[in-house]
Order: structure tokens, then sequence, then C-alpha cells
């Protein structure tokens, strides 16, 4: 965090808590797409610990020299009307997000949300107004891979690494993947792994079982949460539900319907069932209730890919840095 | 199992079903201390797999060529008169033991339940039992530490390598564990870690949350079960306790007091509760039913302790095999 | 039960046993539209009772003198070509059927089942087929309203009571319910409310909250079902779960989608969630999970419904008996 | 709350909200023994409803007139050095209490907390302080009736009501009970019963199952929490298990062991399983988890009881109300 002017800094990072030790080398420089509930968990974040050095919940304080407190946003883009011109800190408490506030008090980001592209026509206007990032997080809804893509592309145009943490195809598709290996451009994706949620769990239990020589007789997931991705979810279920069960690797597990509850807000309730056999095939019956705020999944991994792109770029390696494929569903390499 | 008169092993194992294929090597020989409801469920399951052919539920099926069948039981001591004198496979089923019945039809195993030693004064008497016997299993009740290694030296006696399953402190002694070395005799010892129990699925879990970087804030376990051994830990609660809670590492654990309730007979049933803190400080709560069979997670380690124990006595190998170290609780090195 | 030929009914009956006291008055003479589940659970249980003098589950032991083996079936209809031809205690086995196998042993029945009517122009074959018969259960799958009706008035022309367990609208039909009255037959409807169902546990402990003076703030169920009727209601959810919220009475309660889990078999398992406040507006929760047969739910009402229905019918009295009513979530006054 | 003069009324009632409806008969006015977490969630909740207006998790908006804000607190006892001599509003925050702070700002009471009397010879200088008060809510831990006993003693010399909410006899030793009806002065005791609490949810499904028929094959439950109240039990749990054992009056229900975690602080988590059998024997199974602020059950029944004990003072009415002996577990008339 090497600001000459440490009063700009403060507008532009939403202040500094006192005893907060700035990094020796610059903040990462971001853009994102999508003012939803992640990105609200994210900026929140990256502000509450700056604010208050807690380290809680982190699953790297540093990576290449850069804390979870350096970061700082360059430009947003969203489609609602609610959204757009109205500053970050400010956008990502509007309906629909039900992310709740933090303890930050967040002063004004200085970044104001600029409208989303409609078409693919406008990919050089996003180029233009990326100016200055090092990488784009896409982080807006599932299903428009043409979107997806377009802004893929502005990345290209503008010099900066992409992360995409949509199942739409971008980095698992070759082609996209050469480009930005050729430009020595990072690319990350695709689907973000969260980092703490039902697959993680409900795999660690499934592996644990085979570890100590119990056989799974059956298993089954149901996941009820109130944000507007559970809303979509539940209405296009179909993709999400076949990319869990290739997680979980198994024909014996099912996976209920997803239920949207408004009540949840943006926690997760998760119910697993895992029935098996052991010794003399006596039963062996797990049951679990996890809860979680899905958005605060979602951020605890994008601070990593953003500190994972930052420093490929500047280290001048293109492509997708393993140590970042490793925290998505579908790397390069997967079947689109 | 090369016996020379099939008839013999009929009546000595309980019968063999027609698809078994039996092993090329010599069944392990096999006495055993204590016919409770860990030594039901092994005895049980023995003749059960052997029966059926399953291998459902089994960590190993072979070891050094030994798979789960191929075990003779040669020699059983028990302290209650009610078992004394009986058919070992008789014996299994006497109250307070809870243990269900397992498909398997159990025919007489030829082996007579003889008296345990009440005091060390015994020791040769039960050293000559053990003539032919390969391994003695010490599966008795926690908390004779005196009748443990008085066993110990009766299996030193008898040349026959010693497993003992309890806590009391054996395998763990140093000269005790040097004496077998001297002789070339295996000791394996102490305190079995169950197949899949309370602690591992804890454990576990506790791992999971450090490995995807959230916080720990607290958690807490409550074991309920019907057997004896639980009425005893109820009654003499404290060593248990402290043993699960160095197994788990962290002082934000607790462990609530057992629970002894009879209807649940030889099942375990717990609740793990685990308090948790992601990005940015939001909590995760993980709630766990475990309902197990707890003798089943004892023998489904004995199975493997016995032979691990039988190949290290074949091979000369005195002393705790590593294999087998790191099945148990407290193996040697660590404190009494 | 006052057969002059034990030997028939032990054929017709499934076998008494010698415990076993008959009743002074007649057996209740019943068909039967739909083979599925819950008339598997309902026959074999009858069997069972009658077998072993059991009065476990029983809500009400005597009904005017019927006991709850004190049931005769005389005519079964069903649309499965597997089902179509079979004795009825051969038929409640076929597939998709997946009702556990009660202990009884099932002598045959003595009746074959019939096919069910295709078109309304059958209902004179129908009624033909009802000679003897006192009451004629209708436990097709909900949905079909025209055939409901169609066999509510093949029992008007046998002069049959007439029992409606379907939502669809015949008992809450006033042109139909003045006919039966008229006709002084019993017709006892619509949409049969489980013995122990999530809505009857999910309405007792809002009810308490209320008693107590606790304030809901918000609450949810998951049902989870293996059978046909589970699968037909994932993909028709809406009228279900608008009957389901219609009893809770709250709308602050949500019904999550319904999960289709093959697994689960004949067996429903439901999560309920109730958060609540007391006094200085305290946070209260509830986490309920309740596992329970679907079909023996159904049976354990309807075993009650024919005996109210034959018993109306031996006196008389036409329409629906007020003690019925209260067993139906769809009594007649009750919207369509 | 006819109050001449508001100022007072301000320091004695920690402030009262414009909105706030004053009733037209006088607060009732109340002294306590004990101020622990019971007493912390009663005195901070009367200010919370008074300032707020809510009525919330209130079982009884209005008793004769008087609304859950109707209530001045005129003497306070306690034995603990660190909350002698303080301001009541302060004491009820002193260690271990760990009530959680409601809302309501308070402002001091006006009540400084007096020693508790520390043997029988003291009832006459306890009686002193009690000039003023209508009712005496004794509140301390329960094990020592001697001390409940003289408690009473000084609110039959004072002319106040007795309340007890411990398990020591107070109101069902007849001789006691007498002397108060003869004095004309309100008895109620014994044993509070918690507005909704383990118990409470555990005998209305016991209830529940009964009603639909269902057979109760096993049950238990689990009681875990973190309060001083919790400790204590832990250290002496015969009394209060049988105490529950009778409230759910079936030799079927097992309680298992109270289990202290401090981490739940002033919450009760309980886990209750129920096994059951309906139609056809077939498995009902039900498993509860609750969780709970202990001392917000307290204050829930406590509200209710000191405005029947004043409205009884008022009309003269001595001995035990019957609206009140109905939200005790052992009212006049139980066996001690």
């Amino acid at each position: 965090m090497p600001a000459a002017d440490p009063d700009d800094m403060g507008v532009m990072n939403g202040g500094v808590a006192p005893g907060y030790a700035p990094s020796v080398i610059e903040n990462a420089r971001v853009a994102v797409v999508g003012v939803g509930n992640n990105t609200s968990a994210l900026v929140q974040g990256i502000a509450f610990y700056r604010n208050t050095g807690s380290l809680v919940g982190i699953h790297q304080p540093q990576i290449a020299g850069l804390g979870v407190g350096d970061i700082d946003f360059v430009a947003a883009f969203a489609m609602s009307d609610d959204k757009v011109g109205k500053d970050l800190h400010e956008a990502v408490f509007v309906s629909p997000n039900n992310f709740p506030r933090l303890e930050a008090k967040l002063r004004p980001s200085g970044v104001t949300v600029r409208r989303g592209l409609v078409d693919t026509t406008e990919v050089e206007r996003v180029a233009h107004a990326l100016k200055g990032a090092e990488v784009l997080l896409y982080s807006a809804p599932s299903g428009r891979p043409d979107t997806a893509r377009a802004y893929a592309e502005a990345a290209l145009m503008a010099g900066a690494a992409f992360v995409n943490t949509t199942s739409d195809p971008v980095a698992r598709d070759p082609s996209f993947l050469k480009r930005f290996e050729d430009a020595g451009l990072p690319l990350i994706g695709d689907d973000l792994a969260s980092q703490f949620g039902t697959s993680v769990v409900h795999h660690a239990l499934l592996r644990l079982l085979e570890e100590r020589g119990l056989t799974l007789v059956s298993s089954y997931q149901v996941n009820l949460g109130g944000t507007e991705d559970f809303r979509n979810l539940v209405e296009n279920p179909n993709t999400k539900k076949q990319s869990k069960l290739n997680a979980l690797g198994s024909d014996k597990v099912q996976i209920a319907p997803l239920g949207y509850l408004p009540q949840l807000k943006s926690q997760k309730v998760a119910h697993l069932n895992i029935e098996a056999q052991g010794w003399g095939e006596t039963a062996v019956s797990l049951e679990v209730r996890l809860q979680v705020h899905d958005p605060s999944g979602a951020a605890g991994v994008n601070i990593d890919l953003i500190r994972l792109a930052a420093t490929a770029l500047r280290s001048g390696h293109g492509g997708c840095p393993p140590a970042a494929a490793s925290l998505m569903k579908s790397p390069p390499g997967t079947a689109v």
C-alpha cells in the first residue's frame, strides 16, 4: 500500500485502522462485475479486515505479500437501475442483496457503479473503464455464457487478469485459455468452490467413511437458502444438481431439490444424511445440519483468487495458476 | 486354511460357505480375554464374513494373505459365572451382552470359555491354556492394569503376541515393550481407536475447518450408549473424557458427561456441535448426529490388530508394528 | 366374525390367530380402489393385527364393536397390468409398491384384483362388482376427479358407503353429499389426514408456541420420500403445498419443495424448523427430524374410516359422520 | 402507574417510553431474593417492554389491569460481595451472570442490592427491608429449604405475598400454606415451570403420540447449558432428574446426565429422541433439538406470578391462586 497520499487512500479504501500494517507492495487493483451478495461480502469483508486487523476465518493471511485488506476496488459493473450510479459501498446493500452488514463502518469507496454491458458491442466501453485494473472479477449470476465471454474479451483488451466465478465456460474453453496465455494474462476459472459449503462437508464425510473401510449404502443432501441465487437455482435446478453430483462422485448420493426460503436471507441450511455399514454389516448413520452464509463462502475464496491473479499478472505468468485451479469446480481441462 | 481335516475345521470355525476361497496360509490362532460385546461382534462377524463372502464394512480385506474369515479361536477367558463353561458361540449372547445377533448361523465353536485369572499367581495356568495360540487379544474392561499385565506375562511365557485393547498401560510401558522385543514377540497397544466413532468424525470435521481456513469458536460432543462399558464409564468418567479431549487437541472442545441409556443397547448415539467463523467473522454452524454400534467399531479394528500381530509373530518381529501403532490411541511412546 | 364356515374365512382373511377374540358382529365388507402402498399397509396390517392380537400403534381398538382385524376385503381394483389378475395379497407387493413386508404370513385372500374403470361408461360394471361390499374405499392417486366421482356413482348404484381418501372433491361437493344423504348412504371425504405425519407434528408445535405465549418468527418444513406418491407430487407440487400451508394457518410458515429420494422407499423424512421469540425477544429455536412410514399413517386412519362407514351404513345414517369428518383435511363444508 | 411525580418514577423504573400507555392502577411493588440470571432476565425484560411497547414473547399482556411493564422493584437481596451494594440494574450484569444484555438502555433503578440473610435470626431485618413491597419473589438457587422458609417468614411478618420459584417446599408445606391463608396473604409455589423448556416440548410430543394412537417404545432427553444453575445441577443431579421424570410420567423416558458447557452461556440446548410404533408396528422416530435462553423461560412465568400475587394481595385473597398453581411444577397438594 504505497500510496503517496494517505487521505486519498482513505476515501478509496474505506479507512485504514491505526494498527494496520501496510504491505510493502502495491495493493491489488480490482474491477468487479456484479454487485450482488457475493460482492457485498467481499467488499465489506476487505474493509472489515483492514479496519479490525482480525485474521478470523481467513484461509491464507498473505499471498505473495498481499494481505486480505490489500485490495483496492477501481471499477464496478451492475445491471440493476437501483445500483448503477451509486457508490459501491452503498450499492452492496441495495435489495435484493441480503448479506448482513458487517461491523465495519463503510466510508464511501469513491467507486461509482457503472452499467454492465447489455450486448457484445460494448466490449470496448468496458475495456476502457478497466483502465488501471489488474484483475477483473466476474461475479455475475451463472447462465449467460456470452456475457461472461464478452467481459473476458474486455479484460484481454485492457491487459487485465480475468477471474470467472460462474459455471459458464471461459477458462475451460481451450481457445480462450490460449489467448490469455499468449497475451501473458492470467485466466482463472470456472465455477468457484465455496470455502465451506455443503459439498465440502459432504465430500469430506464420504471420504472419511471410505478411509475407515465403511461401505456407503445411501446418502442425500437438501439445500435451503434465501438469496436470489437460490431463487434462480430453484427455477433452473438441473445444471447445478448435476455439478454437485459430479463433485460427490457416487451414484449412491442423491441431491434433493433446492428450497428457496426467504427467511434464511443470505444463510444456507443444508441437511445431509449418510447411511453406511460397518463391521458385520451393522448400520452406521450420520445426520448433519450445516448453516453458513453462502456469500461468505464465496468471498473467502475470491479473496485468494484475486491475489493469485494479481500476483501472476505482475510476474507475467499467463493462463491459470495451479494454486487457483485447485479452488475451482471446473478448472481448465475439465469438460464443458 | 490348510487344515488336514476339514470336518474338524468346520466345528472349530462355525462353518465355511461354499463360495469361500480359503487362504493358502494357516489361519491365525487367537485366544481372547473378555467375552463382552466387543468379543461378540468379533466372533460373530468372523463367522458372518466367512459364511457370506461379504466384504461390506471391511477396512482391509487381506493382511499378508489373511482374510477377515481366516481366524480360529483356540481359547477364551471370562469372569462371569454365566459365561464360564459355555461354548464361546453361546457365551457371546449371555447378558449383559446386547450386541445384536448377526445373520450368521453360529455352529458351536468347540472352544469352551475358561475362568479368567483372579490373581497374578495364576499366570502359569493361563499360559498353559494358551498353548497353540499365536495371539492373545485382551478385550476386558479398562481399569484393571494389574490384570492386563498378568495376561501379558502369560503371553510372554506362552510365546504368543499380545494385543491390549484397553487404556491400561502395557505397550506404552517401556519395560514391557523391551521384554516383548527381546523375546521376538509382538506387543500391540494401548487403547483401541474405534473404526468409526465419535472421535473419528469429530476430529475429521475439526481438521476440515482448519484446512479451509475457518476459525473454531466452540465445540462439544455428547455420547449416549447402552452397553456395560457405557454404564462403567458413566460411573468413572474422568479418564475417558481426558483421553477424548487429548485426541481432539483443542481447548475449545467440550465433552459433555456420558449418558447411559439402556434402550440404545449396543448402539451409541453422539451429538456433535461445532461453532466456527468464516469470512468477515460470519457464523458457521454444524450439528451432527452419529449412530453406530460401538462393538462393531471395536471389532473392525481388532480384526486388523489380530492379523498384524499374527503376521509379525510369524516373521519373528517383536514389539509394536507401526501399522498397528497407528490404530491405537496410546501407542508406545505416548504418556502413561 | 360370524362366518358359518371358518375354513372359508381362513382363506379370505389370511388366517386367524388362536388367541384372537372374534367380534360378535359381522366383519365389515370392503372393496378397495387402488392397490398401492397405502392399500398394502392396510391389507397387511389387518392380517398382522388379526394374527398377532397386538394393539400397538392402534388409535381405536374398537369402533362400534368392530376391531381392527374385523375387515374382509371383497373386491379390489387397480390399473397396472402387473397387479390386475393377481390375488390381492400378492398384488400389494408388486413394484413400484415398496412398503415393507410386515411379519404376517399372508395366505391368499381369495380376492382377485380387477381392472379399474378407464372411462365413466364403466360405472355399471364396477357397481356390479361391488355386490356384497358395504364400503368402497377409494385409495387411488389424487388428481383425477372424474374417476373419483365415477367410483362414487358406482357406490351409490351398489348401495355402498364411499370413502374418498384423495384430495379430489367428492364429499365436499354439496350435490354429491345430498345424493348420498338422500340414499341413506355414508359419504366420507375428502383428503385423508395422516395418523402421524409432518403436518400433525408441525401444527402441534406451532400451537404449543402460541399456548405458551411465544411469538413465531419463521418456520419451514422439508419433506423427503421414496414412494410413487412422492414422485408424483414432486412433479405436481402446487396443490399439495397449498393444502399444507392452509393446514398450518400462518403466513410465516414455508414449505420447501418435496424431494423424491428412492432410497427412502416408503419412509418419509421431514425436517421442521421453528424460529420464535420469548421473553425479552430472546431467540427460541426448534429443529425436528421426523421419520415415518407414510403408508402406515394412511392405513392407521383408513382403518377408522372404514369402520365408521360400515357402522353408519348399518344404522342407516347417510352423509358424512362427524367423527369421520374430523379425520379429513377437507371435510364437507370446506372450499373445493 | 399512578405516580404523582414522573421524575421519581423514571429513576425507579429505568425510563418510560413516550408511547407507553400507563395503566390506571398502581404498579406492583416487588422485592426479589437472588440477583442471578433469572432476575437479570426479569429486570431487563420489564424495562425492555416498558421502553419498546413490544408484546413479543408475552404470554399474558394484562393480568387484572397490570401490564408486563407495570412492575416496580423496591428491594433486592443477594449473597455475592460483587453484587451487594450495587444498583440492581448494574448488579444483574455481574459475573457469573451471563444472560445477554437486552437492547434496553437501563438507567439506574434506585434500588441498592442488600445482603441476603445468612441465618434465620435475620428474618426481622429482612422483613423491615420489605416495607412497601407487595410481593417477595424468591429466586435464589434451589437446595436451601431453611433459607427459603426464612424469607417466607419475613414476607408473613411484612404483610407481603411470597412467590417461591425454587423446588424447596414452602407452598406445598400445609402448615405454611395455612399461615398465609389465615393472614390473607398469597403464597405461590413451588418450583417454577419454564414458559418453554425441554419438559414442555417433550411432554407435548409424548401427549401428541398418545392422542394419535401411536405406541411409545423409548425416549430420552439430554440437557446442556452454561449457567451457574447448570453447574450446580451437574453436581447435584438427582432431585432435578427425578422431578423431570415425574413430569413426563412414563417409565419409558430416560433423562441423560446434564452437561455443563460454559460456551452456551445462558442458553440451554436439549436433544430429545422419541421412538414409537404406528400402524403394523412400523417405526416412527422423532429427533428434536431445542435451543432457548433458560432465564427467559423463567422470567416469562415470573412476570405472571408476580402479577397474580399482587392482584390476590390487593383483593385480600390468601393462599395459592389456582391460576398460579397451574404454572408450578409442585403446587400445594403435591408430595414434598
